[in-house]
């Protein structure tokens, strides 16, 4: 199991403000996920990528960390996306305690242990995933009648978008998932 | 015809360098294109996807700026986002100097005025941009024959990806393309 | 650039109606488009083909000229007709006085600049282009109630099928569009 | 069972041509096919219809009239044309000499009683029907390969083509097969 | 034509249950039917193939025998599985006593000469065969809408479920229908 | 989360073979999974299917008993069965003695930790349960190849087949996993 098909530079060779970034996650997590590693022959491409992930994934507002973190499962997964479903699949376990919910949603959302207005969230994420062209103002009246305002909304589409992109990213690099993710938040603590 | 269905802000709003970089492209261009107005009401997402898009689009390398306008106006067409094709098409045809290979590009790039090698180019794009996990090998030796380095391949794929993101998020933004784009190029100088 | 892979037959060798065809298209364009001289080497078929196309694109009737053109737009794009897309986009331009129209309804007729009739018509010529087996008393009804008699549904239902066959033949035949119609009605008078 | 969702005249309404034409096909085949009846209340697009439709399936030349006839019907159950299946599905069988040729084919041409180079035949057309901008210039060696000239790869795409219109009408109209064919050619003499 | 890709046994080295079996048919029908030959090298999955048919189609309950054999039907055309549709559609008919409906069944059903309570069960059939991911509470209200209990759902889905198997073995085998079918049901008694 | 759509029946109202079998998985697994309770109010049903269930999933031969399951899951995951992803995912991580490899399989075989072989027999197995029309001599020379015997192809297709079945009896009756299963073979022994 390779990385990525593309160069994986030393870390020594690195921008101080990628090293840097790379270095926190280490930290904080205990190892480095791939996508990091991955990009990171790409400064530039690099600070915007994460730059974009974080504006929209760590912000605050209408949608729990956890919802958005369910947005990227279940697009990744109609991307059939290894990365993004194993990584984030062990992200969201953790932000929604639930040990059972990244398989769910990866699988069939309809059938996960979620709410209605999370089912009008992800139906409207994979359509924006799958046939954007068929948004409508009907979309928006169901979204809005489920609870969310039009910057949730934003959010909900932004963030498919976002991972429209990573998702691609991941295949053309042939980028694998750390060993690390499969397990993490399957436990109870 | 709306710009957007989310708010546009007012200049004198935005932040310092949101709204000297709208200013530029204006003095630049003579008119503001719509996806700096749509961006705007979200300053870090703005310039995450610029940056994005400069990292990508205005770089040196194997691809001629041309060339990377083919791989927008392709993808954007199978998305069928209309922002995209009329905008990128616009700018298609002064960097190729032609003005009918956008429209080509856009319908059926097999009957386009474009080379083998932009034949094998947009053919892996359009396959990243529409079923990425069917990437593989193949799709590299095919490259590589077609006398693309690994960074030139990279640049195709991420094209493609970026475009994915924006694609659709000028469908969840109804975008609209600029009058003026839609003759730009069209006439010979 | 060819205009088909089957023969051309010189002017001097084709049968004497067709031969008038042409050289009356002639007078009034300017230049012969491509499918005049792709059906010709078949004169039986070049007959029925310009006939039909005469009964249904030259006649009088619920549908103006201009909409007629926005079928065969919508449908050809549908179906990737580089020829049709292109021929019809400047007949559909000079016809709805619009320089915009033809390059909106090609890429997504949702975001074009027509009424909400034009777009129930388009939804309904897009099915019977798609998946004409879908086809139901509903769409009857939806298509009544914005306006239509049951001639024009007939005429739009049997545009888009024209059309179905004529795409068909453009790209049996990798007919390209003559130079001429990229600029046609793109300027204003 | 209506005939169509649209008018059917009276025979002493029509236009002397086409009463004529009625009343030959009922004199041969001793019953009015409702393809006649559902397009009589059009003359000029029946004049033009049936002209297109004399000049692919009653013409000589490299394809067999039971091979013109396997591809109306390959292609129109890919469509889902009742009408055309069970119609053309006994013409097939009549000129094929072969009771079980037509629903073969109509289900599954890979399973049916034909030649190699019918196989390649229906591929092509079923391409034609379905996807033809894949339309390629290995899909011409392929046939030549399988022993046909250009002028029945034209004929192989045109019968297509032409029921690709025909198709679309059939489900337009809701045209209903008579009865009669469903039994046509499947006795032996 | 051969009956399967796979191995045929001799009547003679089959186990007793099995001949017996066969021997019975064969006795009623006049032939041996080949998915009985196809299957038999393989006793165990025979014995647990045709228990689930017989439990399935044999039974009494809410759906009349021509109403499976019509759900066998339009599910092996959707498959374009030839065996299916042509052993099935003769036991349609001679179950519906109409020489017509299996045609029209397998070619479109939405055209049969069957009732509305027919048209619903076949709907829901087709999203079992095709889209099974997308069966929700609303086709279970539609159904008991149109007279169905929940038991008859389960059977409509069941069956729908056992020849997405079988069409798929069938598929693997190259299984080709006894001549025999093609005939039986067609002719007034 | 409910087990079942459709009735679930007390043990002791159950066929003596039916419970002796539930009581018996339950003996071995700790708890009784979910397919055995929603089948159980159709005894016949239930004993055809776990029969055909053992005849292929328990049986000696080419292919290992993980290699069975890996086809369950990567069918079952093309499919979004939740039940059958969750539940033998469980059981190939145990077959396997890898906790990734069902996680793998069921996003993106393609990416897998699992050997060229087991890539070719998957790829066969998704075909047998997405385009099984399209199967052919070539598959079968590949698999060959591969180094498969005739009674393991038939095998990797009929695992594929069943589970076309078992699917869409799990979306008919919307069957939820036992929370057990998703965790099983997650933690080193």
């Amino acid at each position: 199991m390779t990385i990525s098909r593309f160069p994986i530079p030393e870390l020594a060779e690195l921008p101080e403000d990628i090293r840097a970034r790379i270095l926190a996650v280490q930290e904080k997590s205990g190892f480095v996920p791939n996508v990091f590693l991955a990009l990171a022959h790409r400064p530039d491409e690099f600070r915007a990528f994460f730059a974009y992930h974080d504006a929209l994934m760590e912000k605050e507002g209408g949608l729990t960390k956890a919802e958005r973190e369910m947005i990227v499962v279940a697009t990744s997964a109609a991307n059939q996306c290894l990365y993004c479903v194993v990584a984030h699949g062990a992200i969201l376990r953790i932000r929604a305690k639930n040990p059972r919910v990244a398989d769910q949603v990866a699988v069939d959302y309809r059938k996960a242990e979620i709410t209605p207005r999370q089912v009008a969230m992800l139906e409207f994420a994979l359509k924006v995933a799958r046939e954007p062209v068929e948004i409508g103002e009907e979309d928006f009246r169901k979204l809005r009648g489920a609870g969310f305002g039009d910057a949730d909304i934003w959010d909900v589409g932004a963030i498919a978008a976002l991972f429209a992109l990573s998702n691609r990213m991941a295949h053309l690099t042939a980028m694998q998932p750390n060993p690390e993710f499969y397990l993490l938040g399957r436990l109870p603590k």
